[in-house]
Formats: C-alpha cells, structure tokens, sequence
C-alpha cells in the first residue's frame, strides 16, 4: 500500500439543484479527491484555507485519516464558489467565484511527503503543479487534472506540465479543446504525444475512455488487422482503449465533485494496491466510476461521509456484471452468409 | 438459423458531410437493416419502392442474398431523403423529405412470409406496425424502431404498438421523450411497463445501454441489496441493465443508417442463433454495434458492400478486449481503511 499526495482546492460551495439548495458547504477539488481516496489508501493532502475554516471540516478529513499536515491555514477567507444546475445535470453554471486565500496559494509540500510515489495534481495553475513536482524526489505516477480556464488561458504552460505526467484525468471536452481537434481518438492520441502515457476521458453520465500506448500491458495484444480497408484502433501505433459506462443512476442529486471523486477512487485504488500495469488501472476506472456515482447522491460529502467499502465493492460487482458479455468462440458463430 | 421479417423504408438519399457530398445514393432503414442483418442470417424485406428503383439496387440486395419478394414496386417515385450533417455528427440537418410512394405503403406480408419467428418493424407509421403484426401468425420476437416524428404525433397508437413489441430499439433523445421523463433508467423503466421486455438505448458515440425486466436471464442475478440508503439499479423491480461503449472511430464519414445498421446487426445475430437469453441479446448488442461502426466509415452502403465476416468478428474482439476487467475477488481486495 502506497500513499498519495494530493494537491488541490478546499473550498465552501453554495449549490443550488432542481432538488434543493445548500449554502457555505464543505467542498473542492482536494477536499473530493482526498475523501474518496481515503477509503484505499492514506491521502497526504496539500491545499490551503482561510482563517474561516470549520474545526469540525478538518475533523471530518481526519476521521478519514487524511494526513492534514500539509493544509496550510493562510489570513484570510476560505476559497468560495457558487454554481447552480437545471435538469440537465450535466453542466455547472457558477454564479460566482472568490479566490479568496486560493489566489495566494503556493504549495509547499512538507518534508515527510517529498518521497511520496503517487502524486496527484488537482486542477490548479499548471505552473503550481510543476512546484509540486519540483519539491517531489522521484514519483512511481503522477496523474494531473486540469480545465477550461487553465487550457484557454494557460496553454502553454499546461503542455510543459505534461511532460511530467502519466496520467491525464479530463473530461471530454477538455480533451476536445486541448488537443484542438472534434474526433476524441484523434484528440486522445494527439495528448499522448505530449507526454502522458495514458489520457482518461469523463464522460458524465455516458461514462469513462481511457486511452493508452507504449504502456506496459499484461493484456495479449490484438494483432494488427490485414488485408482491409478498416484499420482498427489498436492497429495504429498501438493505442489501446478501455471502456466504461457510468453506474446508472435513478436520481443525481448533485453533481458538484464527481470528477474529482473519479479521480479520487481511480488513484486510491492504484495507491492501495500499489501498481500500476494496464489491468490495474482499468480496475482503479471502475473504482473511480463507482466513487463519482456515490457521491452525487448527495451533497457536499455527506454521501461519502456514510459510505462503508461494502457498498462500493457491491457497486463495483454491479458494473462487472453490468458490462459483462461473453466471447465469440464461447458460443456457436453465427453461421457465415454467403458473399 | 431463423430469418427475420423486415419492414421499413427503402429510400434514394442525398447526403453533405463535411467530408464530401453524394446524390441519389441507395438508403433507408429497411436496406441498412437487410443489409447489416444478412451477415448473420436470411432477411424477408417488406417495403416499397418506386418505379425509378434501379436495377443495381436490387440486385445489391440479391447479392447479399435477401428475399425481396415483399419489396413492391408501386407507381410513382422512390421516397426521397436530403440531409446534411455539421462537424457534430451526431445530428442529422433534414433539407428534404419527398415520401413519394412511401405515402401510400401499406405494408403486405407475402404467405409465406407469415410465420416468420423474428420480426422487425422498422421506422414506419405504428398503425401500420400494427397492421404487420396482425398478418404474421406467432413470433418469437418482436422488435421495433421508431422515431420523435411518431412519438410526437401518434403517440397513442405508439403505445397501442409497444403492447406488441419485445425490443424497443430508440436513441436516447427518444427513449426521454417518449417516457417524457429526463432520467435515463426512470424513462426506461417507464417504458417497460408499457409492453416492451426490453429497451435498448442507442447514444450514438456513447455507446449503448439496455435495460430489461422479468426477461428470463441465464445470468445470476445480483441480490438486492440492503441495509444502506442507496438503492442499486438492479434491486428495484428487478431492472437490469448492460452498457457498452460504442467502437471508437477516428474517421466518421456519414452518420446516415447507424442506427439501422446497429438493429440489423443486433436482430442478424439473434435470428441467426436463434436464441433470446440474455447473454445472446448482449452478445448481438455488441454485434449491432460493429455492423453501425462499419457503416458509418463510408457513404451509404458502400462499407457494407465489402465487408467480410472476418472482420466483424475481430471487431468484436476488439470491443470484448476493450470493455474487459478483472473482478476484485480476483485481486487482493485493497485494503479497508478505518471508518
């Protein structure tokens, strides 16, 4: 078992859905990532907040046995974001942001975390995420988020981060925008010419891709298709593909966290097993499917909060069973039609 | 091995895609459902043509060895669709539609037609759906399309049809707003107490999703669970579902009969097995999924016109390697965290 160090935002959202409404909650990228994960592995986590910030959130992340230590109190007010969504849950509309200490926010990663193996950079200023990385000795993975605003404004200085990342975590039409191209294969094998080795694609609702090439695979690869005008996608340079559809679920309460709840049962997973080849991490995708799913169940983390990893593994099982189908050679083929 | 009767339109097609430009080109739903489902077993086509119909068209169909003693030639012009897709391909702009003698299809199933096991009634008026079923003695199986058209303005006599119908294959945007309900399971399940034992849900390229109810399963099923607030999709009413990822594509050329491709695929497989548990029915949403994904990399039928049998089958080997995990029982569980 391997811990992570985790480097993102802790916040206070106010979120309003169809289903309710909240004010001031417990929330942010770090906060979601580090909650989820905890229920694998042991989190290091690194993020700041303001003066404001409740005992009783700090306490919640050490009854998860989070390591704390590297939440850095700074004067001022926590991070604030405000966002609202319609029926159509997949799409945030914030109402309003306060940086507030966020905006002054350097991590610093403290002494007994520089050695860690796993290292996840929360979606931060790409330039914050190379700091981190520069005050890490020599991570086994390091898996990297980022968004909109970052890879609008900050290209530049994103593709440099990715030069040291092996795993990017994007939603698609992050990967859409960043590789600057509609087809998502083509965007996904145009990222990993950057540097990741592996690019897993969010889809929301419709599911997860992960993308991947020259990675150490335990799986036999397919042989190269002849003879045809089709080419199949693991035939070119490689590419492998894995994917998923999302848990289904009869009622999403609120969608807020759900892609850094992915991100945190994808990388707890890794961590608490501690490997990474291509089966394990297609394992860590349903572990992050099925953390998302849990968490917009409810709001803020208060599903999370009484989630127990009887019930994740059930969920689990389910997506196995879910997206189980047999083989051809398994049954009779169907007999061949003539011409 | 058990041939299907099918129903539906046989059209000349004018198509724009950003990628080129074509006119007059064979389409229709009844000719990508023949062509795709002759891969796998015998198809009956029941539809109507003009007496423009051109000779290399039949004899397309002849070639794959499709009965067309159902396909009438009425006096008049063939029906005529003119659509053009943007960079978003997956919507159809519709420029024109000329019914022409499809107007007056009424649809009559040839004697010895009439104790077909498979049924598929393609995208056409529900009355006339009706007035199939009511000329065919005892099927095995009945599986329907349909479209927003039918949904918005004869929707009575849709459900009238659904009371019919086994399979209801729709895309997403369909399957919402025929159950007039935006959650995916909810509007599925909602249309699952209107007759259909299962919906299949086709989301273009997300894959797809099925859903099903009191259908005899050769699966063990998952037993409910309990103790907890969440309710796991398969506990309530005994819903299960199976999701797929559609294959992933670099280059897709022309959208127009995916979905037709994907039902011949999907009733081929079934009626050339002639089996209906719930393992077959995933192995041929599988299969529906190659046969669309071949259909889209070219104009009209012109992929399909070359397609082999081998290539289908590595297609969905490719699918079946690019879904496959490991359950936990088969790993060292990771370990549980405290509380």
């Amino acid at each position: 078992m391997a811990s992570i160090l985790a480097v993102g935002s802790v916040a206070y959202d106010s979120i309003k859905t169809p289903f309710g409404e909240v004010e001031e909650v417990l929330g942010g990228s770090a906060t979601y990532f580090s909650v989820t994960a905890s229920f694998f592995t042991q989190v290091h986590l690194v993020a700041c907040v303001g003066t404001d910030f409740r005992r009783q959130d700090v306490q919640l992340l050490q009854s998860r046995d989070i390591d704390v230590q590297g939440l850095e109190y700074m004067d001022g007010q926590t991070f604030r974001w405000k966002g609202e969504y319609g029926y159509d849950l997949n799409e945030a509309h914030t109402l309003e942001t306060q940086l507030n200490v966020f905006s002054d926010f350097r991590p610093k990663i403290p002494e007994k975390y520089r050695n860690s193996d796993y290292v996840f950079l929360g979606n931060i200023d790409p330039t914050l995420q190379r700091e981190v990385l520069s005050q890490v000795e020599k991570p086994q993975l390091v898996a990297c988020d980022t968004m909109n605003y970052w890879i609008s404004g900050h290209c530049k200085s994103l593709l440099e981060t990715l030069k040291y990342v092996d795993i990017l975590l994007v939603n698609d039409s992050e990967a859409r925008q960043l590789a600057q191209e509609a087809n998502l294969v083509k965007a996904a094998r145009r990222i990993l010419a950057w540097g990741p080795k592996i690019v897993v694609v969010k889809r929301g609702e419709y599911g997860v891709l992960m993308f991947q090439m020259n990675f150490k695979s335990s799986l036999p690869q397919l042989s190269p298709f002849q003879g045809s005008v089709s080419k199949p996608v693991s035939s070119r340079g490689s590419l492998s593909v894995f994917g998923a559809p999302a848990y289904p679920l009869e009622d999403v309460f609120d969608p807020t966290g759900a892609g850094d709840s992915f991100a945190g049962g994808f990388m707890g997973y890794l961590g608490g097993v501690n490997r990474c080849d291509e089966q394990t991490i297609r394992q860590a995708i349903i572990f992050g499917s099925v953390m998302a799913s849990f968490n917009v169940e409810k709001f803020s983390l208060d599903r999370l909060k009484e989630l127990t990893f009887t019930e994740i593994q059930l969920r689990y099982k389910e997506l196995k069973q879910m997206t189980q189908f047999e083989d051809i050679e398994e049954v009779s083929d169907p007999p061949q039609r003539p011409k």
